[in-house]
């Protein structure tokens, strides 16, 4: 290791690199699994010390995701009107969850070892959006089966084959969502100078759940609500 | 690097052990996020060897939270007696979701740097134990204060205070199961020789998704329903 004025400073040795790359693992997992980076040794730490650290964070997630129920609320006449929307509503998210994170994860890997650069955004956006299509066709067929099969208890008054249709166009249109979300982040994030891995973030899960809830009852008030 | 018989096969460098670690976090990465590893260059990979790999994970996923729909129309009845109930869903099933990562991400890394083996459980359970409890009562005021404030038209013939006692109780029990199964689940599985990353997976996030919705209906039945 050299100054500026290439004086020797010292050495850096390789056991000293692979030190930082674990170091540094350690900092990613705790950043991806939603903790402030804890230091020290996971049982001798201070309780109150982990405590504030993780409940800050879990706070944070918490009140973001109280808007989740603020778009439902929103949604209420819809969710009143037909019952059996209501069950599919998790399913929905998750779905714009899994997509995302995926995406999210293969995109900043693929920074991370060179394989693309922000430079390269119109390629990845044209690849994930052919993805996302092929993605969530498939995922929509599964769910328009599922769907169909709604126990008529359940159904209450509504149309089943509009149900199943809102359902596989519901999980389609969010699967797409979360694939472009998920890949675009990591390369926003890296050209901002941001770390690209908090786009595997949960407040990244956080926002896709709640732009699925919107997606998802838009698409049922076309289809199922205004007849 | 010797064979049994402490003949010279070759040398390992410090490079190659960089290789083997980089190679690793990539293959980890790629399974936390939902992708079976792809080890070819992400956008010189073939379209089609990329979404049959993608397409079988999140398939897989979305089968499994199939089973949200499952648990929630065991629940029909208590979401039409009081469709509110529904509006508070994705918040409490993502409770568990994050208090159940934050955890095994706590444990996964500190079982990898060697501070705890699956032989400490008990101490780990006892903390996590605590942990959950302390966890979820913070959060549990949070959505207190939230749900007392749900407007009149939401309501609906709910009881307001019994609603918020509802949504408190159900955040802290989940935050607590969600804390405790991701504090458990990697010793075990490290314990049966499985990488305990997995932990982190999204299965283990359906699973505490599913669990979360039979606390959340549980807990609504006994203290909302039963009047």
């Amino acid at each position: 290791m050299v100054d500026d004025e290439h004086h020797i400073l010292g050495i850096i040795t390789h056991d000293d690199v692979i030190d930082v790359v674990v170091e540094e693992a350690t900092e990613d997992a705790h950043r991806m699994g939603g903790v402030v980076p804890i230091a020290e040794n996971f049982l001798e730490a201070g309780f109150f010390t982990v405590w504030r650290k993780r409940t800050g964070w879990l706070s944070c997630l918490f009140v973001a995701e109280l808007l989740t129920f603020t778009a439902l609320a929103s949604f209420e006449n819809a969710i009143a009107a037909v019952v059996a929307l209501s069950l599919f509503v998790p399913l929905c998210i998750s779905t714009g969850g899994n997509s995302g994170s995926q995406a999210a994860t293969l995109i900043t890997r693929a920074l991370a070892l060179g394989q693309v650069t922000p430079r390269d955004w119109r390629r990845v956006l044209r690849h994930e959006l052919l993805m996302g299509v092929s993605l969530g066709l498939t995922l929509g067929a599964i769910g328009f089966l599922r769907a169909a099969l709604t126990p008529k208890s359940v159904l209450g008054n509504a149309d089943r084959w509009l149900l199943a249709l809102t359902i596989a166009e519901s999980v389609a249109a969010i699967c797409l969502w979360g694939t472009v979300v998920g890949a675009m982040l990591p390369l926003i994030f890296k050209r901002l100078g941001i770390d690209p891995g908090i786009a595997s973030s949960p407040f990244v899960a956080t926002f896709v759940d709640v732009t699925g809830i919107v997606i998802y009852f838009s698409i049922a008030r076309v289809l199922l609500l205004s007849g």
